[in-house]
């Protein structure tokens, strides 16, 4: 790779120092007329080209946002980016966008990358894996606005926007209860993560107030892939008494689940009603079309910006939190709708 | 938002020079070793935290790769970002992803993003829009690596991985005759995006070869969004000589025109036979699944992260361009194959 050019370069050019030549490239008026000439020249002839992020360093702004998702090619986290991108697009900042790909030391790596790039603020979504909030902490200690969406942590103390999960479970069972289900097993998340607890607690609360009996082969935890979704699904399929009603917490790990049932020739929902969280576009695609909950994605995006906006016009730091929750909403389908 | 504390601050502090307090950081020899107590005691007690920035400022090497592409909730531009991610990391590099929702200004805006957060190399797909190169002209005028894929230009000069678009078209269009049709439409990308030239160049050839007419009103140009390719279909349907099969330059617009035809209850492949070009997973998932062309999006990823090692480890960024030209595979479908 061709080295670029510095000033310390022009410096050794012209045999002067290199603050002199900084004082002259920026017209200062200690330096004389004819040496700001001669700096300008070679600058010229070396095809120097002024760093901006010397000045962002002493301005201390970049006018960039950073973005942490756990993956792109989802249609809830790209829609989410696109609504960011757009409110702060429009007030001046760009984005940068990184994926975890749900790994802890991708997302530090990633957080690093941003400070590196020296970003007014971070909106993130964690990863998986991550439990460790120390690298979340070091955002939050230089006074960078750190906003989460979706997958948040309380612990952290910092400004979220997401959906009830909780009553989003309580949702779907109600309605597969409606259906006349009344065994219904969840293929949850990660317990760990908050909003697939919320999920799982939602759904185990829901099961008491319907006085469904709490099988507990009826609840697993997931990766929530379209691989695990099949395994899953699988091992749903090889219990004694069956489920006549699956809950996926995501919906790619509902199409798993789908395949499976479609390769075996379980009707849904006659023989087992199917239910995804997501709202992705494929779930109205398939056939059955495939009733899942919309996390109102556009919102959340909107919401993220805004709440980073907010942050910037503040000269202090020091404010009241945004815990903005959304209530989510149930699109019933083909794959869980009897009557 | 707070101000970040800078070297400055803690001189002020001190009152002594702010190349002082620097080269106390860096432990120089030619600072007391009272002075280096006390200035690290002031950086600790204002939360100072030393910039990696600067560091990359010195070095000139920040192991970051920027990423542009048109968007990213696209399976094949999220395939080749994580397959190029995957040997970028390994590597040593991280890489930051931008989009420019086909916009010209965006995908300038990401450019100077990019250039402004000192990023090693910058691997790109271009917008639709973009037909003015001065803005790649300047990444490659400060000497940084630039390589593009499937979306090029061959005005630029510059390292490019692709598929054989041209042979794409004629596979497809092979195919559709081999099944007996007869009136092949093509719903094509604008005409001035080099790879979709190519296609339409490959279709309006393979027209010939196999000694179909070729119909004016049957070739259309299309921005290839699923909205796009609906109203596009619409207005092949409301031709007097109606196509028997029709070619679409992207799945997404594929997408459109097989939603219309489901709806006006137009079977694929008997009345109309539909090609689509991305290999999307929907088109796996639909009913009846769509035919369309795999663009090897790992291969690509993997090949662009590749190249651009290579220039990293060159001395010198004079050398023989890379030039990588896949063949793409066409997966047919239900939705054309007729025996």
């Amino acid at each position: 790779m061709k080295k670029k050019t510095t000033i310390k370069d022009i410096a050794n050019v012209l045999n002067i120092s290199a603050a002199a030549v900084s004082k002259a490239l920026h017209d200062d008026s200690r330096i004389s007329d004819k040496t700001k000439k001669a700096v300008k020249q070679v600058a010229k002839n070396l095809n120097y080209q002024p760093n901006h992020l010397a000045s962002a360093l002493r301005s201390g702004k970049s006018n960039l946002v950073g973005v942490i998702v756990p993956r792109t090619n989802s249609n809830f986290f790209s829609s989410v980016i696109q609504n960011m991108e757009e409110v702060l697009n429009k007030a001046g900042y760009n984005i940068i966008i990184t994926q975890s790909n749900e790994s802890y030391k991708k997302e530090c790596a990633n957080i690093d990358t941003l400070l590196f790039t020296q970003v007014d603020g971070i909106i993130a979504s964690m990863a998986n894996e991550t439990v460790d909030l120390s690298y979340y902490e070091k955002v939050k200690s230089k006074g960078i606005p750190l906003i989460l969406f979706d997958r948040g942590e309380n612990d952290l103390n910092v400004d979220y926007i997401g959906i009830n999960d909780y009553n989003s479970s309580h949702m779907i069972v109600e309605h597969l209860v409606k259906q006349g289900c009344k065994r219904i097993a969840h293929i949850g998340g990660f317990k760990r993560t908050r909003i697939f607890n919320n999920r799982i607690r939602g759904y185990v609360d829901a099961l008491e107030k319907y006085n469904l009996p709490q099988d507990p082969e009826l609840l697993i935890e997931s990766s929530l892939t379209t691989e695990d979704g099949r395994e899953k699904m699988i091992e749903l399929l090889a219990l004694k008494n069956r489920p006549d009603a699956v809950y996926v917490a995501g919906d790619y790990a509902a199409l798993g689940a789908f395949q499976v049932l479609n390769e075996q020739n379980i009707r849904m929902p006659e023989d087992i009603a199917l239910v995804g969280f997501g709202n992705e576009a494929f779930t109205a695609m398939v056939s059955p079309t495939i009733t899942s909950i919309e996390q109102h994605s556009s919102e959340i995006g909107q919401q993220a910006a805004k709440t980073f906006l907010k942050h910037v016009k503040k000269e202090s730091f020091t404010q009241t939190l945004n815990k903005i929750i959304l209530n989510a909403e149930l699109i019933i389908r083909d794959s869980s709708k009897k009557q």
